[in-house]
């Protein structure tokens, strides 16, 4: 088949018309379709059955440590949970505060506490005329609109296959005391997918910040969700490299295991040096009576430790992974030939990032609506929702069946097409 | 036994010399005893045993409306879970969002998002010179921390068996625009177990707030929490209340099931307007991912209805009502006699509110501490953990067993009586 970019008018009329019909065909069945969000699909969740059986009435509820699980007490989390989080997020359990059920929510408290009380002693941001974060694009329009919410002003850096400009962060964090911090998912990035290299991770523990309490926000959600076993990437852990560095107190990392056990009802951790720790610890302790350790508890007896929970994450690796290669075979049969967009092929995390024609991505996530298949919105995955070139789609293939992603896909490259044929037309 | 106060100075000696041997033999046993904090014991967490057969790998995960409570969604809570706690809170499910464990962590985030992002499209007051607000005295210590963190002024505001003093409550609220909240726990007050009475509970409805954003913090912790079979206090729904005077929007609701299921591992609610709610949920749908609904599941199903909560109270009641009875007795036995200070008889809560002679509470809780009996810290029921006139100490009986609590009740009175005599030897 012809590339549109190298057919006639006349041609890329007639290809309009097929597609056009096939759209309308396609509408016309009111499918319902959904590749929005990064929800585990039922069949993953089906697998954490067990789960539900490591508390019942026969089983003892102290920790190892003798506390109490189903008592008050332990602010910063059970023993063997602190444990259990700190070889995920490979630190060490006293760099390790286990929260509730949502790294999102602990990183929400960790920008409202700054604004409020300052970091470590400095000046609380709401005091400041102006507080700036730099954000790799395209991202998580979740960090994107804490930092909106908060009224801190969001700079695009963009990103590469390994990671953000480096370039640019140094230029903006070394020189500007106004930012105060960075969004990252350094590891199989949302959408991307892309593992930031051990050259930028160096780069970032040797930043010089102009500001003393700017942070490097690094959401790890995705450290040990691989989907092919033995084709795993691998990322440099930030914060020993941090203290290397000298920069001991530069990173907050954030993890949950909402796509390991259940979105929801998961568990959370916040991982820092010691001296951030007791900073956040002072106002923890007012904030809340501590959190759920009984749930800390069956997390902590269901994996047993960090083996187990590598071995488990190679069961949901093989529920997605043909999910992942579905999308990735479509794109390739429907778009590589007609040289339209272009997308990631991720070794883990939850999304494919798609790259469509300048100018096309609200279209295109338009006419999908429009045929029943929902997406996450055009320009989400940029700050103030805006993507200067209007082109980043997030793709989220976990959810839905494979049957129901495929029929999904197949609409999404039609109106790839449709979206793609009616720009070039309305050019000639 | 002739009182302290007509006792000549030699007998006082006499006496003086008594206690103090009984003081010193008690220490002698190197006790550790603990009456400080409102922690339910393990007897009456043992009886929960079956909450954990709730959830099991054969029973369906899927709320009443369909919700699969293993994956994300349902911001505000499960339908079944916002009516049950509806239901403990005497409002419509469409006034509750469910949150996570801890009604504390409601209320700081509460306080803090009006610091933040004001209240209902007020001012933020983080932009105001002053915030204050009232605290009903002897009160909670942890309300006091959070106000205290955030620099809010704390007015003290006397309490009385029929709750807070109104006039000053009335003169405060509709004259000061600076005044934005007051911390009540309405039912089996902390410590004083004291339940607000009608007129106290209407008079608040229908205060003239100054402020547009003023606040009730309204933190019913112990409101289905009983002593007694057939002698419940019973407190006037303050949110029907309000809306009769035409404030709907003037109360904040908390509570939880810490203390019903498990302190940490409950679920807490807010209730409020559902103009409040709303500007809630605008935050709170970037503050996080939803709340644990697997958990709010356990509870619905461990109780079925408010009927099956209620039944479950009162084998709670059964465990800690001998407890508070043994305290009242004891207290009766060694200190009315002697005509030294006075204490609460609570239908229900979790606290016995004792009050010593002026200035001898510090002293008191020291003694104790020297022979291993750990009590609240005297003042931490004021703000700024001042108690004008050093009195009152906060006895929480339900966390040891009987026979401990019995020891420490032995050598709290003796205490009371050491630090008495004391005081009146220094006077003579």
């Amino acid at each position: 088949m012809k590339k549109y970019s190298e057919m006639t008018k006349d041609e890329l009329k007639a290809e309009y018309e097929i597609i056009k019909a096939g759209f309308e065909e396609a509408k016309a069945k009111g499918l319902k379709l959904n590749m929005a969000r990064g929800l585990p699909s039922a069949e993953q969740l089906d697998m954490e059955a067990d789960f539900f059986n490591t508390l019942n009435p026969t089983v003892d509820f102290h920790s190892e440590l003798g506390i109490d699980c189903r008592n008050y007490g332990e602010l910063t989390g059970i023993h063997e949970a602190r444990q259990l989080m700190a070889d995920m997020m490979e630190v060490s359990p006293e760099e390790i505060i286990v929260f509730g059920n949502s790294s999102l929510n602990i990183m929400f408290d960790t920008v409202a506490r700054s604004m409020q009380f300052g970091v470590l002693g400095s000046t609380p941001w709401n005091k400041l005329d102006k507080v700036k974060f730099l954000c790799p694009v395209p991202g998580y329009d979740r960090h994107f609109a804490i930092t909106e919410l908060f009224g801190i002003e969001m700079i695009n850096i963009p990103m590469d296959d390994n990671g953000p400009d480096m370039d640019m962060v140094e230029k903006y964090v070394n020189s500007d005391p106004a930012v105060k911090g960075i969004w990252c998912v350094p590891k199989y990035s949302n959408p991307t997918g892309v593992t930031y290299s051990d050259e930028v991770v160096r780069r970032f523990a040797n930043l010089k910040p102009a500001a003393e309490d700017f942070r490097i926000y690094w959401d790890n959600a995705y450290t040990i969700h691989h989907l092919y076993n033995g084709k795993e990437d691998i990322l440099l852990e930030i914060l020993a490299e941090c203290k290397k560095a000298g920069n001991p107190n530069m990173v907050w990392k954030f993890c949950s295991t909402s796509k390991v056990t259940f979105p929801g009802s998961g568990i959370a951790a916040l991982a820092a040096s010691e001296e951030n720790l007791a900073d956040v610890k002072r106002i923890l302790t007012i904030q809340t009576i501590g959190h759920d350790k009984l749930n800390q508890l069956r997390h902590v007896r269901y994996f047993k430790n960090i083996e187990g929970m590598h071995e488990h994450m190679k069961k949901h690796a093989d529920i997605i992974r043909p999910k992942f290669e579905l999308v990735i075979s479509i794109l390739e049969r429907d778009l590589a030939p007609l040289n339209i967009g272009s997308w990631t092929h991720p070794n883990g995390g939850y999304f494919v990032s798609f790259d469509a024609p300048t100018g096309c991505a609200k279209r295109i996530v338009g006419l999908c609506k429009e045929a029943g298949v929902t997406l996450t919105g055009a320009g989400a995955t940029f700050p103030y929702k805006k993507d200067p070139n209007d082109s980043n789609i997030r793709i989220a293939p976990t959810f839905p069946p494979i049957q129901e992603l495929e029929q999904a896909l197949n609409i999404f490259t039609l109106c790839v097409r449709l979206a793609a044929a009616e720009q070039i037309l309305d050019e000639k």
